[in-house]
């Protein structure tokens, strides 16, 4: 059965229909904040601000720019693994990133900042920091669908992930004040959820036919690692990139540095320890290795301890790695969700263990151990939720988990509904995995071979046939 | 007709001599600055500094940095995305970029902070900064010859670029007093007309001979991918780097950031738009996706508002993109302008939108969008320039447009005809783009195959001549 | 002689048993400090300190992050060069870097930072930047045993690595009072010389069985310019991440810059003067042009001036280059020493300068350069070493680095004595430089060929073959 992928005329609609919109609606919604503003000196003396300094850019920049590394380069380039999807892995990312955060300012922006007085968006370094983090719940959705959506499908994913997001995110955090600075249930539970249920709707019986293809080859399993890498060293600015000035990004970048390198030596182990003669799995390591970052989302903050960060991350290692040898097989026989990155092992569970521990933390905090200020800076007791206490804390941080997956299973189940639509231009069975469909993919070089003369004898033979090809 | 592409005399000669001449030179006129000296707590202590923090090194850091990257993995990268000249494309950036820096350090040293008391350049954070500045023109151009040219013809190039540089710089910035905290004029501008009209010069009519060399293959395409995204992602540094403290440099990040996003979806929708089937074209991706962020380089500190960004973006990403699909088969045939890289679409054109923008964004300025203070901050009116309108300063903007390309166009005529001389060890029509003149490439490992039982049976026949061969 | 290196018991073992020592050590030793507590609002008040910026976190994270990415990225993607052992260069580099970091939490702690009253190690942002130093040393001794050792011994090497390396910097930093910021003898040489000893006892003779491995592909050289960019850039990161807060930090990274960039011009001029043509070596360009950096780290924070930075990374850049073209081979002919990537050019050689350059600036620093308060503060001239003179303070650098060569070689015999057993699962000989050996290494695509027509026919004949064989 061939499908028609020609997205000649949806692909460039979309992208500018849509940017259009964001024109307009920044026009009408968006403006600098006082910190990004030329009356920010005229701000300053009134507020009795000594220096320059004190503008929140210089506290969160560094972390903004290993985020937006994250983003591109992190989740771009682990998506290079396949063979011969190397483009539309890195290339699509970074076109429904772009898009995505666009949105995201609006979405976030109408939901968190909208100036009562003026109906304007105020924004700053810590509003480009949350679209990056509204971005990458999409951006986790696009693994499980990976090389089996058209990239129209994949803004129409972003377009509506964001707006979900949004709201779950206002949900999460204002209503029931949860705290989750790393977004190990705003992010990585939701984005994990929304993307499988997606996957599942979209569940292709045949897609065995494109199974020559779902494999790696020797220099795209490289190429992952950069994905990888960037992912988990830029991990600590992540988790505290909005955390609280002073301690709170101190503490934040701490806990994650050490749930991260436990998690990658039970990844190792468990990797090992499955195989024959204890060979390595590279998706192993490409993946698994980042589970403690994931599970350090919600807790990063609080006074977890330096060994309970081990822990975290020594346990979602192992979860995680299981996870790739068994559930996933698992889930495509059984459930019928078909998951090319395996994002539930690496966002789903790893998001929930994040929620969990979360939720347990801080229903365990204590005056002993936070003293009184800090107890109340870390948790921000105040206004409308002065009166709370750590247990009921820990009740509100539970029920934000399930807040969490409700809307990634609901959403996805609508989303996953409208992509099924037969219009989007995705691509057969057999022609998933291959770049060739989205892409002018370059030709191998057929004269490449000539130039070498040891392998020209070698190969003299096809080489006639070669020449009077061309 | 052979040509003699021996570089065992001359390059090294090249790299010694001006290598010893910088040693010899950074001794008579370079010291370190009064942040970067031993005497800095005398210095604070005189000058009431409260705290460490106020040395510009904690301001600009960061962007150092990201700026750093960008010239050397952003550009390097960029450039290895021919088959057989990654080695040349990453290798050779780093070469010259390693010696116009030094250069760039005493040329910009000598026009702006030459001490007048004692003849001496104190050079700290924002010196390396600008010097990264002043090379990145030199790189640009570098874009147009890339796999044209011997690594001795580049330094020559450099050299006088850097030259050029520090000349056209003094003018714009200190004598028109124009702003371009982001060198769309001064860096792009210039750099693109520069390496435009060298190539113009060097023009090779024969140079089909290695048109088999002068496509992609499949993973340099995704090397070059790595280049697109550093240089993306850090573009915000770049155009903020050394523009004011405080709201200054938030502001330009904010501009830049979205004036990139915008061009990622135009260029995606041009390039599908103008191929079968809507196909993507790598070409394009990995280029005019940067296009925004050099055309916000003029205006990045200015107030042209969150939705101006998205404008600057969006029509410079078609522009671009454009530029690629008609623009450089054109110039290549008709004005026998051989440009590699395309750098007149993805620096030329966009840099010559934003040196507009930056014209028009200055001359509507006003009082009651910047607030009084902020309008004297923003462009620097006082001492000389204290009494100049806007509407005069976008005046002078556009003459400095001007001199930047005038810069260009004459400056790489003259470098370009000595470039010409037949002295310089440059490769041959045939040889171009191809690694194996300049580099010991590697032998492909004919044992290589072997290994692989699979393919072992595949390729038994010309595995016998294979091995009578090793 | 077939060798078992089954470690499908060894590495899981290892890796479950060691991670689970550092939780019960954490949970025994570790603890937040006072600034990544959230008691620092109180303790902020205690001390009278006017801004969270003040928090060290802000002054050292930038640095941190950078020295992160050349840990995990620069020295992982530096030993990806060899055509099949990528995933172990870059696989183990991120496990014993995983691992290290926590054991060097720890043993640095134990000797540093132990708390007098409760007998805890309180951890903030540059105990990070420590553990990540401390484990460069052993990553640099693994760069010695590329390819020929299994990834349990790589933890062996690594455990005891941490271990010497804790303690020969306790002597050299607290008892000699040596300054050593970039670590050239603490870091770069002890590293070298543990790396080099090792790999002398475990000689082996018949190396040459697996020469066909030694070598490099094309993209394989490409991928290592990541590695090496990485470093190159983020040098002045490592050098300065430590140093003293204001002009300290902004002179290492000054010098540094300047030094790196100098050995870039004569790597290059020295490999091209060694070969046929002039054509260039990309090992040179990977490793050597980094000579410089190692060079400053003595005197990164020294009044060296800048043209003195120039000098040291000139002398550096040749000195390594040489030692590329003649020791390596020498050391492997005649001294039995096997150094896979060339450390000793790399790491040794100009390791042993930078001491040297450093007790030489010591000696000869002044009050006249420096300042009264100037020198006070940059050799710590105080308490118990109020009294010392530069010349003494030259003596005792001197002394510091006999003390890195002797702990390297000392060191390095008696943990290759430990590494000699037969229990460790190295493999043999003929499957040195082999990710088959420790990974699941994916199949070739036999598949692809079919899907290019060109290539189709050109390969038709073993086509067939391949077909019947799947």
């Amino acid at each position: 059965m061939a499908k028609n992928t020609n997205i000649r005329i949806s692909l460039p609609a979309v992208c500018f229909v849509w940017q259009i919109a964001m024109i307009i609606l920044f026009g009408v919604f968006i403006r600098y904040d006082e910190e990004s503003d030329t009356h920010w000196i005229e701000h300053r003396r009134k507020k009795n601000i000594s220096t320059n300094l004190e503008n929140d850019f210089y506290y969160r920049y560094p972390s903004f720019q290993d985020v937006h590394v994250m983003i591109f380069v992190g989740f771009g380039f682990l998506m290079t693994f396949l063979k011969r999807y190397s483009f539309g892995g890195v290339g699509f990312n970074f076109l429904i990133a772009a898009f995505g955060i666009q949105w995201a300012l609006l979405m976030q922006g109408w939901f968190h900042h909208l100036d009562e007085h003026d109906w304007k968006i105020k924004i700053g370094v810590e509003n480009l920091i949350n679209a990056d983090f509204c971005v990458a719940s999409c951006l986790i959705a696009y693994g499980a669908c990976l090389g089996k959506v058209s990239p129209v499908q994949l803004m129409v994913l972003t377009l509506f992930g964001v707006t979900l997001f949004a709201v779950e995110e206002y949900i999460i955090l204002e209503l029931l004040h949860a705290k989750d600075a790393g977004g190990s249930m705003v992010i990585h539970t939701f984005g994990a959820y929304y993307g499988l249920t997606i996957s599942w709707v979209l569940y292709r019986p045949l897609l065995s036919q494109s199974k020559h293809l779902q494999g790696s080859v020797y220099h795209s399993d490289v190429f992952a690692m950069i994905g990888t890498l960037f992912l988990w060293m830029y991990w600590p600015s992540f988790n505290s990139a909005i955390a609280d000035h002073g301690d709170g990004q101190h503490r934040a970048v701490i806990n994650t540095y050490l749930a991260l390198a436990s998690s990658v030596l039970t990844t190792f182990a468990i990797s090992s320890i499955s195989q024959n003669n204890g060979k390595l799995d590279m998706v192993h390591i490409q993946n698994a290795t980042l589970a403690g970052g994931v599970a350090m989302g919600t807790a990063s903050e609080f006074m977890i301890t330096p060994y309970g960060s081990l822990i975290v991350g020594f346990c979602s290692g192992i979860v995680s790695t299981f996870g790739y040898l068994f559930l996933t097989p698992f889930m495509e026989k059984t459930l019928k969700i078909q998951d090319t990155c395996g994002i539930h092992n690496l966002h789903a569970m790893p998001g929930v263990i994040g929620g969990i521990v979360g939720a347990i933390t801080a229903a365990s905090a204590s005056e002993s151990v936070y003293g009184q200020e800090g107890l109340i800076n870390t948790f921000d007791f105040k206004d409308a939720v002065a009166n709370r206490t750590v247990n009921i804390q820990g009740g509100y941080q539970a029920a934000a988990l399930f807040v969490a997956i409700a809307f990634g299973l609901v959403g996805g189940a609508l989303v996953g509904g409208i992509l099924k639509l037969p219009i989007w231009g995705d691509p057969a069975d057999v022609n998933c995995f291959d770049d060739d469909v989205y892409w002018e993919v370059p030709e191998e070089d057929e004269n490449f071979l000539s130039r070498h003369p040891n392998m020209n004898h070698a190969t003299s033979i096809p080489d006639v046939y070669q020449r009077s090809n061309v």
